[in-house]
Order: C-alpha cells, then structure tokens, then sequence
C-alpha cells in the first residue's frame, strides 16, 4: 500500500492508510478489519475523521486543494496542513494541556492524526449557545494564549530562532490572504460573497461600507497583520477553534498559524465572547432569559484577559534573564523599568486586541463567514436586533479603541449597548 | 583558473579573477595586463578595488566573514554580500538613477563588480564636514527613498510577492543583529564597545543608561525593527553611504537591507543630517563660521521629508488602482478617504522616522561607532558641545516625537538647541 502521491481518503481507503501506518495502526490495536470511521468535519476547510479501534482512537484530518465549504472552485493549498501540523507541535510544546497531541503527519498526504477529543467534549461555541458555563474556561484558554504567544514571542527567543520560524511561516500566505480577505477587506466594499439579515441590516451594511473612518482604522490593522511578526499566532481562534468539556479546554484547527500580532488571536477569541453575548437575548426563552449566563460571558472576558496579563507576565519576570532579545536584562534591569515596560507592552497590546476583536465581529456581521450563535437565532428581527447591538459596539470600539485603558472599560462597554 | 571555493582577494589575484570572468574583463576591455587596481575600502567592514583598465572602469567589493574594522575576533557572515547584491538590484530597478549598476555577483566569493563611481563623486559625509552645499541632494535622495519603498511595499504589491521577498530577506539575521545590538541595545547599557568624548560626556553617557523613559521608547523602535516587514530597507542609509557630485547622488553599501521599518532608513538619513548640522560649530573657522550652511542642511532635512512626501504620495496616487494589498481600490474610492488615509499614514511614519532617527543620532555620540563630523572636530570640548547638543536634541525627540505633526517643527526644535 503506497502513498506516493497525494490523493484524498474516504472512510473505505482510510482503512487502507491506517493499515500501512504502524504508528496509527499501533495506536487503534487489535483488529483493523473492525474500525469504527465517522467523517464529522463540520468546519469551512477540511474532511475530518474519527476513528476508534479496539483499544485506542485517533482523528485524521486532511486537507484538500479547496476550501470545502464553497468547492473546487475556490482553490486553497493543501500545504496548510503542514503548517497547522507545525503549529500543534510548537504550541503543543509550549502548552501540552490545552493543545490535542499529535500523532503523526504525512505532508504527502496534507494528513494529520492526533488525539480524539472524545465525549463529553464539544465546540465551544455549541456550548456557549446551549448557555452552557465552563468555569475554567478562561483560567485555560489564558494559559493557552500566553504560553504560546510568550514562548514564540521576542521576549522569549532570540532574532536568529525568530526570524527562521518567521520565514518559514511566510509560506502559509495563502491562508494569511484569505483571513485578509474576509476580514479586512471583503466587508468594507461591495463582495459576491457578503451577506447580512437582510432587509434589516441593509443600511448597516451600506454605514459599513461608507464609513470613512472604520477604512481608516481597518487599515491600519489590516497592515499590522500583514507586516508585524510578534509570535507564532493561531490566526483562526475564535469559539468554533476551541473544544470543551468542564474541566477540558483543547485549542484545535491552527492552519491560518503564522507570526503575526498577537492581538488577533485575543481579539479574536474575545470578539467572539461578544458576539456570543448579544446572541442571548436571541436564545432566551420563558423564565431562562439567560441574564445570569451573559453576566458570567463578561466575567470570562474581563477573567480571560486579566488572567492572561498576569501569566505572560509572571513568564516574561521568570524569563527576564533568559536569552529573549526584546528587554535585554542589562538594560530593563531595575523593577519600576520593568513595570513601566509591561504597563506600556499590555496597553499597546489591548489597542490590538480591541481592534482585532472589534473587526473580527464586523466580519462576522455583514461578511462572508457568519457564527451560529446568531444564524441559529430563527426569527430574523430578533436575529438583526442582536446583530445590530454588536455592530454598533464593534464600530465604536475599532475607532474609539485607543480611548480604553482597561478590560473593565470594554466590558462596560458591552454592558452598556441597549 | 577556478574559484569553486571562496578565497579573499588582494591586489594580484583580483586579477586574475578578473581575466578569468568575461562579464568585468570585457568591460575594462584592452590589455588586461596593464589594469590599475586600488584597495580604497574604508568603511567598517569589507575590502573595495577600484580596477581601472584601458577602456573602461568597475569596483569590486568582497565581503570577508568577519568584521573588517573590528578583525576576525568579530566573525559576521559573508552571505552579506549575497542580500547587498540583490538589494543593489532591486533598489536599481525601482530606482537606476540613484543606485550603482551591478555588472556581475558571485555568491561563492561573496563579490559583487559594479559601476565606479568616478571623481569627483565623494562621500556626502565628507562634502558635509567640508562645507559643501548639493543643491540636487534632497530631490535625489527623496527619489531613491520614495521609490525604494514604495515599490518594495504592500502599497505596491501583492502579500504573495511580499512575504516571498520577507522570507528570503529574513536570512540576512546576522546584520539585523548588528545593527539591534549597536544602535538599540550596547548605547543603553554597559558596554565594551561604547566609547564617548570623555570626561566631558560621562555624565551624559550615564544618563542614558539611567533614563527610564528613553529605555520604554526604544524598547518599542527595537520591536518594530525586529518585527515589521513593511519595505525592502537599505538598513544602514546614514550619510557615509551616499556618494555625491553636484549632479549625481548614488546611494551604495545596502548590506544590511532586510523587509523592515521605513522609518529606519528616513531617520537615519535626516538623523546624520541632524549631526552633521550640530558638528558645523566645531568646525567653523575665522569668517567662514557656516551659519549659512547650517541653513543649508535644515533646508535640506525640510525639503528631503516633503520631497519624499509629494513622491510617495504621487507614486501612490498613480497605482492606486493597482494590485498593491494594503489600499485596495474597490474601499479606498474616494479622493477625501484617499487623503484621510495618506494623512495618518504620513503621521505614522514621521513619527516612525524622528524615533529612528533619533536612535541613530544617540548611538553616535555614545555607542561603539562614531561619526567622521564630529569625530573630526580636534577639539574635544569643543566637540563635546557639539555631541551634548544632539544628545540633547535625540533624547528629546525619542520622547516627544509623537507631539510633532510636521517635519518643520522637527527643523524648529533643532534650531532652537543652544
């Protein structure tokens, strides 16, 4: 049994594969003839598969030469897998417990094996529609989002580390494109591909599209994401690229990963919170009018980042001494330097995360890609009336956005769009 | 007559590798035999033949793996020569007249042959300290600047093209280290290297060492050095790298060109220009006390920013409708937005520009590597008048700059230094 070549599986040829693999094969145990193999890939991108053996379980993820959701005729390298195959690794070495182990992977094949998030694990964002809590989400996801991002991060590393991994990631342009695309450009002018509660929020899409001073700042953002290489990023974390139990919080799908700002992985993750937000009044039904379920989102926000701030921070005081070229110990060698230099990087860094979050819901509004949370809220009315809150906060904060000092302001913020 | 391993050149065997490569002996033509070869190398790092022949005229440059100034006690990669040589030919491209032509580069010796820059081209550092007014100058180096980087940027180009270019540039990391470690790191702590006009500076040198303040701004210049890919930099555009006539000004020496800031190679123009305005006091004699000059070199830092301004701007206006990423036509399609966008953008990089600038300004005067215009100045108090009046002006402007909006308030504030 050869692989040569690259060529897509089905459940029948998957067999096959994992027959040839000692390290999959090894894996399931036992007798091969009698795996179970369900394809579930819900995502835009790729064909996901579960299998389960006698004696252990595996997904294989692969890649095709298209993006999924649309077809063959919207071509997207298979080489993605490769990079988010790199990703799992790297982020999974910098923080094993919130990163799904990787098996084995075969660039031929743009073919992935790595643990199965086995029940009770679920989307994140089925769980926050469901209204359901996850007490340590934000304690997980804050461990998650500074160990990655301190570890490959100037702080940490040196130029030489730092600019090989930045080269090598410059080869996932095709997926960088397209985030820029959906993200930075489609929404701001007339697409083929945009769609919106329509007729409701046909004049909020038009505001979006005339509104002067959103291009201004999208443009600015949209060159940092193309330009500045802080950290290894995830570049798609968002609640459908988190899976959940209550004690579990595993980050999966980085195949946009490249070195880019990390204010888009923490906007990314929180402009989604957001978005689940103004979804609640759209679930709430009789006496659940999930009041207390919106209070707790905004605690995970306000914890998430708070907690975040506090862990890059305790590894950016443990590492000061270390080989990082940002802060060079002989120089940032005094406490009150250190504090005011934090105080400074966090600011600077919460600018982004607003203005990455804030545009990351516009797109989520009037773009291409839409989130459950609001499209499974059936009436259209209330749909655009959610819909309508969050655009207007996301507006404000993505020009207003260097105006806020804390995450308690943006969260009052939320709190106060009626 | 082979050269399949690199080996150092001297005066002899520079001729023999020029016979035995047709591209230099067929531009120098006649009887080989009779070349006239001359080692004028006086930068800091590498060897330079002027080679004359009966017809015709080139310079040959090799790199040597360490740093010539310094000795082999300093190893630095000779695959300098390598991102020098393309950058001498992509600047070309954008830019022929203001940029040597490059006749022909090997990479295993690590040799570029290029055009001679004939008498009485000198280096503008040197016609500065002498006194001499270049009218054409600042229309020059605006040329080459606004259209090195404009066409080297997002502005221009497609993220495939562009991350494609940043990958391979990211391989000159040993420069960029260089100049991370002389310009933002070795001037700001203890250093070995750093070296002062003492005792007069001595205070001052500590000074910045101790000054918080300064540490947080260059913190962030050092990160934006490290991590923003925005154009195809010369890396090192000081006025030691331009050569000069009245009527010809050609920029040389892009070895340590990479994708970053524009800002670093505008400040670092108009920063030596700064210096070289503050040396004219110790350098006036008798009557001749270069009060006119020193209004010179302000017209001349004036009207290189608005030059490179309007040709920037006009370069941008022209291929608005290009394929450049960052301003896509379909969203920025109308003239107020058009300049609503090129405002901030401009405010952005003047800001970029006086922070750099600045830095290169301070390493000067208390960093490793010095400058000719003050170094020149026999006197050392009257020359440590002349370095505590930059300093005090570079401390400054790092600090404010983001209160300055317009490059005449930067020329106001130099002027108002006593």
């Amino acid at each position: 049994m050869a692989f040569s070549e690259f060529r897509p599986l089905d459940e029948k040829t998957l067999v096959d594969y994992v027959k040839a693999v000692p390290a999959l094969s090894s894996k399931l145990g036992g007798n091969l003839d009698d795996l179970t193999i369900k394809e579930v890939g819900d995502g835009n991108l790729n064909f996901v598969y579960i299998v389960i053996g006698s004696s252990g379980s595996l997904v294989i993820k692969q890649a095709l030469p298209y993006i999924r959701c649309i077809g063959e005729s919207w071509p997207m390298t298979k080489e993605r897998a490769y990079f988010e195959a790199v990703t799992l690794k790297e982020h999974g070495r910098w923080c094993p417990n919130n990163v799904p182990e990787v098996f084995h992977f075969d660039r031929t094949m743009s073919l992935i094996a790595m643990r199965y998030l086995e029940p009770p694990h679920i989307i994140l964002r089925k769980g926050l529609i469901a209204g359901v809590e996850y007490p340590l989400l934000a304690e997980h996801i804050s461990d998650y989002m500074a160990n990655t991002l301190f570890y490959t991060s100037l702080i940490y590393r040196s130029t030489t580390e730092h600019k090989k991994a930045v080269a090598e990631f410059c080869g996932n342009v095709e997926l960088c494109r397209l985030t820029e695309q959906v993200v930075f450009s489609d929404p701001y002018k007339v697409s083929e591909y945009n769609h919106w509660t329509s007729p409701y929020l046909d004049e909020d899409a038009e505001a979006v599209r005339n509104d002067d001073g959103l291009k201004v700042e999208i443009a600015e953002l949209k060159s940092k994401f193309c330009e500045r290489s802080q950290a290894l990023i995830h570049g798609d974390l968002h609640t459908g690229s988190v899976m959940v139990t209550h004690d579990s919080t595993q980050v999966i799908d980085p195949e946009f990963a490249f070195y880019g700002p990390m204010g888009f992985d923490i906007g990314a993750f929180l402009g989604n919170l957001i978005l689940a937000y103004f979804a609640q009044d759209g679930h709430a039904v009789g006496e659940n009018d999930r009041k207390n379920y919106k209070e707790w989102i905004l605690k995970t926000i306000e914890d998430t980042w708070n907690l975040f701030r506090k862990k890059f921070t305790a590894l950016w005081d443990k590492h000061k001494d270390g080989s990082g070229e940002a802060y060079l110990p002989a120089i940032y060698n005094n406490p009150e330097l250190q504090l005011l230099v934090q105080k400074k990087y966090f600011e600077d860094l919460l600018h982004d995360t607003v203005g990455f979050g804030s545009a990351k819901m516009i797109r989520r509004i009037v773009g291409v890609a839409h989130v459950e949370d609001l499209e499974s809220i059936a009436d259209p009315s209330k749909r655009a009336t959610c819909e309508k809150r969050a655009l207007y906060l996301a507006k404000m904060l993505l020009k207003e956005r260097r105006k806020f000092h804390d995450i308690s302001e943006i969260v009052s913020a939320v709190r106060n769009v009626q």
